[in-house]
């Protein structure tokens, strides 16, 4: 049974209490509830992990090879700033794709540059916490095509 | 039941013959009939159009005020240059959702900017054709939310 | 008796009905009947045309050689972005002057740069569709002048 | 009667002896006479100032509230650089319509850039003097837009 | 007999018309013929089209696969703003030389700049007419060398 | 009793050791006691932390709310490169101050931009440990304020 | 007996009139008062002019040396553009702090830069006129400092 | 007998007392009587005006016409922001040298460009008061030359 | 009999050598000895010169007025820097043609500018040795137009 | 005996089995006792930490001071952006010496740009893990040359 | 005697011949002579060298070390690109004064930007030849200067 | 035995002479025997090469193939500027590593972007002519590692 990381940078911990306006009331936890049962559903196992240090999701991408055949990444505001979670992705080598709950290119200038879309296979924004549904889907298609004989 | 525009433009008639290592082998016939079928399994009904002429696609946006409640859009090249595709879906207040084939955000720098996105719920790319059925399943999301009593 | 073009570019057949509290509740019938009434008070004849192809609004203001001694041009999004517009203009040697509905200075920033004023007598933005008005009595004005012996 | 104050600035007092190719040969003085008379006929009342010093200019602004119901503005110079003169139409909340005799977007680049179209109702640039009777034709639609009932 | 196709974008129809002092007096239809002959006298056909729209152009390079084996654009003004008309020449895979008439680098700053320019073998500009039998040349020494056994 | 947070980011423990010149030589534990005891006088309590890991920054930022009724932050380089700290603070909703001991806009180009700067009620810097004394003064102003009936 | 100029500049003769929601209900004359009597108590004579004239302020801070030992500069809109007041200040080698009512760096972009800071000890900004008060006890502080014995 | 109008703008009424070691000790009485004395020699009168008043400037520039047949420039700081003083220069059509005590060029970036310059004959900069007198033997050899019979 | 000076810049010498991909496998001296069989075709004597020297580029540019009636140049790296280049040929007024073995617009953007192409009657690039030929036809061209009579 | 603190920074921890084609295969902790057996040969001793927390990497440098007489940084990808790393260099003065494994400059652009690098002696790239090596070398000539009497 | 180096770079020896209009009709030659003599009449010898090659000048500038007193420097189009050029000038530490004929500030805007300029004393340009004349005052002063006790 | 050419660029024949804070005592004479007995001593020839013309480093670098195998190349000031000597190294594929002297990135904002460091292994900068030693060894390594067995 395949495994996928999904990892929540700065600030998403106060998913549904932070300006649910923008970013919708559910929380994080109900959030990863549905991602690992959804997850489940396909086939795939899902653990989900957020911290608003940079250093620990380094930490996580690393520790990942080996244990998870994907990651999905909402890094928050490191999105547009940190080149070290990019090369993170780009090292070890795992399938990711990027998820932002609202849609970031509707936004601030500074929030449509994107360093992690440079390291994934693709993005998906602006559907709240669907999007990370929408992520376990792509992984899963892509694990299934990469099973396929060419 | 209620119906979807999904608005390909200039090139995607191309699909499954041009750059497949980019874009796929799947052609635009075979993606737009199973975004029909999926947009069916949630009840949904869903039309497709083509086109290379930006007049086209302003047309068909126009006209799909008082016909459909959704629009999926996958611009192509238009969308890094047309202000006037953005002015329309302001216009027609119909809400859309942007697709692209490829991760238009890991490729040349002028692929980055969308104009498109600033008047849609969302963008998904990266994910081939299974970005329409991601975008059709957002949109049935949406409809349903709408629906909600507050 | 001299004739004008109106030319009305992408998005402006929805004048009216769409972002009213931007571009005001008339429609673009009722604007383009009144340039026709105001122009007559002036002597003047107008014509108008609307689309949301750039290629047609190309082709008429080709046309225009030989045919109308003005032109009035309020090329919607095409603004900011047509150089093929400007370069038409330039070639046809006839007098134009711009219109925007909005004022386009006080707007996003990519509005603030207009091809077409580079080959204009000058811009009229902000006064809806008063500013046709201006520019058919700018056009007379311009008409007159060239009349005058030196 | 409503009251208008137009306001010139530097340069404008050379109107007629400067450069005469590019902003035509009446004086300002002239300009000013035929904005009064232009102004009577519509019943409303038209007071000129011109002043090189942006000092005055803000001063003029300051002191027309309460006494004028419009402005109309031809910053001249002052039109690119100074936030003063925006932040003071602002600040009066008094409607103002910016004009220049020259067209400024066919001109340097540094010409294209406004601060005071920002706080105007609209602008008109091109046409010479008869531009001050279109922004007097624009303020007293204006008025009675505003004494329209709801 | 292998077969060229020649492609002019908008404004070009008014060639031989239109300011002269930059593009010459010689019009399209002359400057066509002279290509067909000049490519004949190379055992190639050319085929010639020119549209204002370019939806037209896109249509016609698209249909230009297992038609044409080479292709000769002077997209005019849409050179310097279609990425639309580059993703085709480089979808459809078929050699192509760009074409201008004028020195487009001695030119307005927005000149400068050549979509087109990244999906063809070469550039020929300054030239008038002229140009196009470069282009028919350079083509015609393309199909030599790939006939050319290693 | 209102309590407030005083939050010093990184390389803000060296205050007093490191280019005395520039930051004045007393400690940050002096400094924090300076504030603790102006909190006092205005029968506010004052809670202080420093640290170099922006993670912790955040949680701390998140942690406040419930708890601390200000928060006044002194995010040293982070300044310029922190979204996230931003985002916490729009998140948090708590009123903010944001402080800098020297004056940065006298300083390299980079240190003039403050992501923090947006999400604060004002901004002091160059009057190194007095500048937290004024932001505990105006945040004492400001919970006046709010106390105050409307 | 030391003095303190409190120069302020264009526009800021309409504090408490001029959109109150952002600058507040004080008038400058009741903000110069509380500066006076604010700086009497610390034993300081505080000095107070407006003017909207740039020449005006650029003469009394000339008029400055010999007569007052500090200046506080709110410049408003000139702080962004007039690099004349900045050469003032460093001529006249007095010390000055800037102080501007609203957080100019949460504004709009042309609002963040300020050629006033390079030539001051320090910058408040976002509190009012609480700004002056703080600034009068940095002047304060700056001249207790330099009475000290090294 | 010629007349030269010597300009000097904001803070150069400083001059010998303001930041010698940059701009050195000559006050701007001694500099100017050395221009009258130089220019004398010349057979030339020079008048000389110094404001820190724009404005004021700007009506010296406009009163000159008919007065002086040439003008000597130090906008100060007003050189590198003033289209104003520029579009003076340009309207009053008299020979003008620009002078700057200073090295502009090789001080900060914001020196480096100067609106001045375009509407001079030439540019001295770096040496001090004796700027003035290579300037009024400039516009001597300037009005010689026109002098001379083609 | 006319003469035209053929110039190539820095590193053309390893033509032939040097990345054959890029640049084909003939040498210099064969693309040579093609040109002066080509001109001689048509009644042109063709001089050669290649130098790693910016300087002896210019003094041949130079000491070309009398001696060659046309130019055609290959600058090389220098096409991107030398403005003494550009200037050279604007002073010499001999008509010239700026040719590229590599379409330059297609590879990295610092080559996409050219100071050669101000001061040149054409450019051509990207078709090898090829190009020397198009540029002998061109200048052939242009003598016989001057040659024609009005 | 002398102490050299040698930091790498985030994902330098995968040395080795990272994109070997761009880092090498040799491992982060071969490198390491490489570094000390090399630094030892020199009479220093080298004491090795890496972290991807840049708050580690902080206060390892703060704790530097009095322990370490040379500091050999590795900052990985925060290199581009991190000013506080910056910051604590220049706070702890203690020389150190940048390195890094590849070419940075040969990269992405926006690897071209170091803060760090304003706070070193000297910078090192593109030699792998021998740059530590010449790092070490160069610390012991520095530490030779401040031994020397002047 | 002191001695002076005056320096002409690149197409200046084509001064008179070349584009009279903008560098006037006098050779380099008798420019050459008028400067030895005006030299003279000052007690200075003046050299006069001019090349187009920059290595040629820059070897020139490091032989006038303890051979002249001053350079005079026109380095033409080098002005704009070459550090080298300034760096020289750093290095020998020679007084210098940059010359240029025309009125570099008012051309196109690459001319604008001056390496030289940041290592000299001051800058004289748009007078022609005369401006060498007033380079050789300006450093006869400056030798004046540096001869008095301090 | 392999041999190195060590090639240096404008000024630096300066060396030991020229601002000697910036770039030490030693001469370049002194640096070239250190790199010579450097070299032999690890089996390698080194030949030197000083030269402040650019033609003459791009000859060098042309006629170091089938001669030299290595390529030591500090341009001095051309690092920033010459496009021609990127070429160069590119072109004859031999192994090159770039020096300074200084911490260019340390430096003006203009030294920072290196054209060099695009065709070199790697980049050794601010350790003065220990610099020249370590890209030795640099080579040394690299040609050890060329005769491995894979």
């Amino acid at each position: 049974m395949r495994s996928i990381l999904i990892l929540n940078g700065p600030n998403l911990n106060l998913l549904g209490t932070r300006q649910p306006e923008v970013y919708g009331r559910e929380t994080l936890e109900m959030a990863e509830a549905a991602c690992v049962a959804h997850a489940r559903a396909q086939g795939l196992e899902a653990v989900c992990l957020q911290s608003n240090h940079e250093g620990v999701l380094l930490d996580a991408i690393h520790a990942a090879r080996g244990t998870h055949s994907g990651i999905i990444l909402n890094a928050g505001a490191h999105t547009h700033t940190s080149i070290a979670l990019m090369d993170a992705l780009f090292s070890v080598e795992i399938p990711a794709v990027e998820v932002h709950l609202s849609n970031i290119h509707a936004r601030e200038e500074f929030r449509h540059r994107s360093f992690i879309s440079r390291a994934v296979i693709g993005q998906i924004c602006g559907f709240g916490t669907q999007g990370y549904l929408f992520a376990i889907d792509a992984l899963a298609k892509h694990f299934e095509r990469e099973a396929e004989p060419e």
